[in-house]
């Protein structure tokens, strides 16, 4: 699989990604997005979220820090990008850890459109109607599962949802309801790091769009770019502490390049 | 006074830290948090405070940029972690320089049994009933007191609030209402950084949430944690300036163990 | 010009800045604040905005992630310290991107009679009246006009509001209606950064708080504080990424001192 040329899209479409997202890890996800090539903008005061989003490329709702202000700016921003084809990505952060992420983000499914819906094993089982455990907004153990079963939990979702389902983890899972892709890249200290999984989202946006019309093949190489500048980032900085493998992640998404990202992807297609 | 071991009980009991706090330093509170070997979580909304506190391991209030509705949320949520004997941090970021923010930390003692209280001597002393300065967010200068008055203060406020009472500065105080703890580490950068009372506050979480039965030894374990992981930081990065200072802050709270922790630590009993 | 004495006197009076700010980069513009020797508070609750204003030595308002909330409480603050002759600077982030940025905007300058107005090309333009294309809240490229078309129009419009206008980019510009500044340092990495605009207004904020009486030469002062920390940035870090060059840039602005900030400076006065 050819990825390279989606980061090179990116870098060379510049595209507008408006996030609604959680005040902890915004300055990373603006950050990421400006690193990979694109242009953070968040908005999130109800009279402009759908205004602002009728401007930008891709939609970005992330709901790790909620509340009922900003989930009905979400709903209006996801309406006004829905009607004009523009990409959305949802990321259902701590789904399953309360009644009101729940019913947010079956508010949000009903309501809007999906391209790419993104979360944690612990989160997409939730969003799947399957038992999961949760702990916050983190993976529990219990659920982590081989990629084989994640695999057909996100071809069963995606299907369902007809959108593209990523499941983050150890290996990546992405599927569109046929195809399921594994990446098998990254490192364990990005979950060490708050954020990971929301800057995932970002760049999810960030390739989705420059190339719309290409959501499934953008999303695997927007994946793949993480767990890539996680790699790098370990090699450079891992050994320093947290601080340094946060800061040489930053440096390695920035960095990063067509052939870097195609020549370290370990990408299986199933 | 062994306190290692309460650093190795973070790391094996991975504790939930459920945090209503500032949006100034929201980022750095859940890298410590992770970093120390906790999990960090933050919802602010009243449709789901007590819910997410209900599941967590100890609770943390900050109100450093509080307003109505997160006041509203941390009374729900300080309540629901009461009932069941959750251990709550309460840091009265900024208290004395507004009338808002005197109420509503009059308002939280009133609603909440606090396990710590934890500022620096500016807040403390007003939280004490006693004439404080205030300059914003950092201790005045005139209110610099030494550690033998700074004991009697804190000593005599965990009486009268039946709690643990943290005086942050450059030499940290902790007191039951009966001993007196010292800690005689840290670094003058680590004022030079915004948030690091808010992350002493959630290290004070993340300790007390391993170890809810030991609250008093978790706390002073907790804040020698950060003093000395300042002094790492300043060893490694402190000439080359506050960014670097800041990254390599992160860097020894993720790498530090319970051997350095105690062969580093000046603790003095009283 | 002698640029020098200015940023001593930050140093030295270190004043109490206080932020009605976006929480995307609200850390950095706290850091920031710190590094260059000044104090930041951020508190944006209509209760206690305008008492918090009172006790400042300058107030910042940023209307990057504005609710009619916190625009409530610009106004108040504002008008506190309009009162009492406390500078204020306004950053219109991203007005032009919708009706509710324009229109808050607008209030702001019809209620708060301001020190300073800065912002990019593209939002300068918007706040003159003239067209403007605009890309979220960075600077389109079709405004980036050149440093005396720039000059021209912040010398006319801060003559209209009677107030400084800064306008950031490549060259930035300081007008005060009659003179004009040109401060050509700096390095386009800044511009890779979410919130270096952002923390050019916090040290505007804090140049201008610790020197009120010479808001002008603060003003300058401060902006080439930015642009010359960006080159040392770039110079120790610049080729390893964002990362390393974000954490630089806080370095670089913390070890700043007046002779660096002297023999460095290329300010064009015209």
């Amino acid at each position: 699989m050819k990825i390279g040329k989606w980061l090179e899209q990116v870098r060379n479409a510049k595209p507008l990604v408006h996030h609604l997202t959680n005040y902890v890890t915004v300055n990373d996800c603006a950050n990421i997005t400006l690193g990979i090539g694109a242009s953070p903008v968040m908005a999130d005061a109800i009279e402009e979220a759908a205004d602002i989003a009728a401007i930008s490329s891709a939609l970005v709702l992330n709901i790790g820090t909620l509340n009922t202000r900003t989930v009905q700016s979400m709903v209006a921003a996801g309406k006004s990008v829905n009607q004009k084809g523009i990409p959305v990505i949802l990321d259902p952060v701590g789904v399953g850890a309360s009644k009101f992420r729940n019913e947010t983000a079956a508010l949000l499914l009903n309501e809007i459109k999906l391209t790419v819906l993104r979360g944690n094993i612990s989160e997409i089982k939730c969003m799947a109607g399957l038992e999961a455990a949760t702990k916050g907004v983190d993976a529990a153990e219990s659920d982590t599962a081989n990629a084989d079963d994640a695999g057909l939990i996100a071809k069963g979702l995606a299907k369902k949802l007809n959108c593209i389902v990523v499941i983050s983890g150890a290996v990546d899972i992405v599927s569109d309801g046929e195809k399921i892709c594994c990446i098998e890249n990254g490192h364990a200290l990005l979950g060490g790091l708050t954020g990971t999984g929301c800057m995932c989202s970002s760049l999810v946006g960030s390739f989705c769009g420059a190339s719309p019309e290409e959501a499934f093949s953008a999303t695997v190489a927007a994946m793949a770019s993480m767990s890539i500048a996680g790699e790098i980032a370990y090699e450079k900085a891992g050994l320093l502490g947290n601080g340094s493998f946060h800061t040489a992640l930053h440096d390695a998404i920035s960095k990063l390049d067509a052939q870097t990202l195609e020549s370290r992807a370990k990408i299986r297609e199933g």
